[in-house]
């Protein structure tokens, strides 16, 4: 078993309402030191193989066909053995 | 200037009808490895400081007034110095 962990984040320079508004509700609570929210998804999928290279591959597609948006959007996982 | 990325999951447990919708997409894609699929948020906040345990505080903070839900998420984060 893997446990592959999945971090999808808008690219650069793409408008982040979601981010802004988290952002605006921090400083209207008095945190006025954030000066920039990005808001990304997360993901932990759990794979029923053990072939590390086989299981990059296919989190890679994953992440290519349905996973992110590759016209707005980046991402990077981490595969990891599961207790 | 200091970097929090932040990671809210759902505590185990908790139902995840987002996660259960993408898994069940990864299936019928084709992805017959994956048994489980959890989504979470993941954030990315700069922060005007560089005083380490003062902005852990702060995000820590963040985290269980706004950011998270602690009724049902857990959160961790890291804090980097901003290059």
């Amino acid at each position: 078993m893997l446990l592959a962990k999945i971090y999808v984040t808008l690219k650069p320079g793409v408008l982040d309402p979601q981010g802004e508004a988290v952002g605006n509700g921090l400083k209207a609570m008095g945190y006025k030191d954030v000066t920039s929210v990005r808001v990304g998804k997360y993901l932990e999928l759990q794979l029923d193989t053990d072939d590390k290279s086989y299981a990059e591959e296919k989190v890679d597609e994953m992440c290519r066909r349905l996973l992110a948006n590759p016209v707005i959007e980046k991402y990077r996982y981490t595969l990891e053995e599961q207790r």
